[in-house]
């Protein structure tokens, strides 16, 4: 009867709301968060597809923000089976022109909110022996290039909190992956921001976040005796 | 009316079976083939279940065999969807134990082997650009340990092939994944041969082939705008 | 007649005196700083060589001190040709004991510092398109594990700075490396703190922190024409 | 009284034999090796400054030829100090334009060959607890790229034998280091070979190979408390 919980934090409009659709679809009741921005759009589209789905502005590099959503969501809506990391923070800056308010902002972003939200997922999830968390990774979680000294550090420390509780936790039966995402999301935008880059990809060349969320739902659905800590993606045509 | 072809390379008895009987339940025409040893159950697992399936030994070292195996197969049976290379090969030699033949044996078999099939299939794929090649790899491909010199060495020249080909063919609509299976995989000798690991590992301790192959199946389905090239499986309580 | 400056940060009673001393005995100006603690110890050693040293404490992870440090040490002793960045910050917990306080620090310390001193320095060499930037890292830079979710953050962190660097910076003529630190450094503590380990390893068995420090020298005076971005170091005896 | 020996197989006319002439320099009695092509060159350089080599043309893909070159330096040399391992082998082919025969032929020059060497040096270091062992990489021992099947697996094989053996031998005594050479070396036909490439290098843009020598010798100098097992090497301008 009482549905399962998958609560998305950093619930975009693309990414992020795809997951969530995703997880909806197979009955799970869901907690989108962001920290500002819409929610409103993926509610109705959720709901009108007869989904349960309770959205909340909050911010994830908040401790007492993480903390009490977390012990709301388990108190008023049910135990969470399913957590998604799908925070961002890419920016590109020479490394003489990055502030250290932007290199700071990008690994709370990236890394702290990581933090928080996985320790206390972790919390909720140890006593039950049971629950998936998966962290959104970039290439920039495996190598660090110029002008990304920001969002590398940011993205590589998230991978070492990944691995580092996918050892950790996984014995104890919680499944902690991290997805690589290498290329460009479609977006509304993605057209008119890139639109060299995007003619040359061509179809199927940006990645189509409802085939990217399909990742996780495949990550959740893993059986014990397999699971994956890492993979990459991206679109056939991306040069890597 | 005509099924898709899977072609699967090292159809032993446990992963190798278990992919081949996962593909043939989504309707595939299997070609199973090993160099040798039992064929007949798995043909008879698969037929009795109402699926479709020729098995052929073949070694995958040999050139020729190799050429005439997948001309064979795309003009009898028909155009090759799938592929996946499974062929083992795990030995464990001091250095200094280790003979030139077990040396060149196992690359044979972990790489050569790799190469021949890879490529005498993307021959027949390039011009439909359309495709799947999956290999099959191990810890060892990513790390060489004392006493797997001859091992680490194979299954790292079958990475650098499958890397080197996603590479190359993926922009032509080939989809080419490595997936590093780490830990042992659940066979009807595990509980003989490793008796004190099997009875530490408990339910679900040890790699499931069913499970596993269910890794591949989904590697074969991603969209194009979201292809893997290499992810890791182990069971939840692998240490790694 | 005037010398050149190496400037180390985190000037521990260890690894960071050593490389003072060894580049000290090259005939460089070394400016040492840590936090707090002893540094005369450090002054004794250089001076009564013959050597010339200026001790500073200042904190590494407060951008004002940095800035300031830097500025000082250009006007008042010389440009900076080498910077050694060496301040530690392995603490060991498990996730859901590691405190906020601990994850935020532990990064200040391994990452946000270096990004600090990298960046000033690097303002200060990149006009004369010369000079050596060199990071100590550690296992855990390239490794998450269990109880290590904060340090592997930060050393993650700082590793992907290091890696940024060099691939901006190399190419405008300063030289950034990443030395990856495996294994116990031999100091007055070892033995007591711990005694099997040590008594495990034997003679060479624990990193001799003069001998380390010769790595640093070497990574400084290779020549244009090749430059190593990064090196592991270990006692013969580690298990890797 | 009696020169430590160094065994140089693959003594080619630039990095091999710039290696050759650092340890010469050293006092080292030098064994220089290559299949065919000239020795002379390098006997006279060496020979001329004082050194003392002995040349062999000696097949290293052969166990005979390698067993038979082994005993004859220990018997009528002296004993090996040092085996810097330098046999190149880099081809550039699509994945269907690779003949069986190019694909073996690499792995032979590559790994197999590393392999023997390897193997029959370390049956006479290992009594002895003492000894070097060097292997030259390449950035497609990290890395598959398109074309590069054939030599990103002898290179990825290679680097896995050298992991093996490092791990293996290391704790008994025998340092086993492998050096990733990243970018074009300085050679009598670079600039005409590739004039563009050469000419936007600049000065220093390649390696010079007395200075990438420089970096052998110095792991050969390595205390045995502070082994590196693994180092990259590049111009200051190489983009990596």
């Amino acid at each position: 009867m009482t549905k399962q919980v998958a609560l998305i934090i950093g619930a975009g409009d693309y990414l992020g709301s795809a997951i969530a659709r995703r997880f909806a679809n197979e009955g799970f009741h869901i907690v989108a968060t962001r920290r500002r921005g819409d929610l409103e759009t993926l509610k109705n589209q959720i709901e009108s597809s007869g989904g349960a789905i309770t959205t909340i502005h909050s911010d994830a590099r908040d401790e007492q923000q993480v903390v009490q959503l977390i012990e709301k969501v388990e108190t008023e809506i049910g135990p969470i089976n399913v957590t998604v990391f799908n925070v961002g923070g890419n920016v590109r800056y020479g490394l003489t022109e990055t502030t250290t308010q932007v290199y700071r902002k990008v690994w709370e972003m990236c890394a702290l909110a990581g933090f928080l939200v996985g320790r206390e997922v972790a919390r909720k999830m140890l006593p039950r022996s049971k629950g998936t968390i998966l962290f959104t990774g970039a290439s920039a979680s495996l190598r660090g290039s110029s002008g990304f000294a920001a969002f590398s550090g940011g993205k590589h420390a998230l991978r070492a909190l990944a691995q580092s509780m996918a050892r950790e936790l996984g014995p104890q039966g919680i499944h902690v992956a991290h997805v690589i995402v290498d290329g460009l999301i479609e977006n509304d935008n993605t057209a008119s921001l890139f639109p060299d880059m995007y003619a040359s990809k061509g179809e199927d060349g940006v990645l189509q976040p409802d085939q990217l969320a399909e990742i996780y739902w495949q990550l959740h659905k893993q059986h014990k005796s397999t699971w994956t800590f890492e993979q990459d993606v991206r679109p056939f045509k991306e040069v890597w």
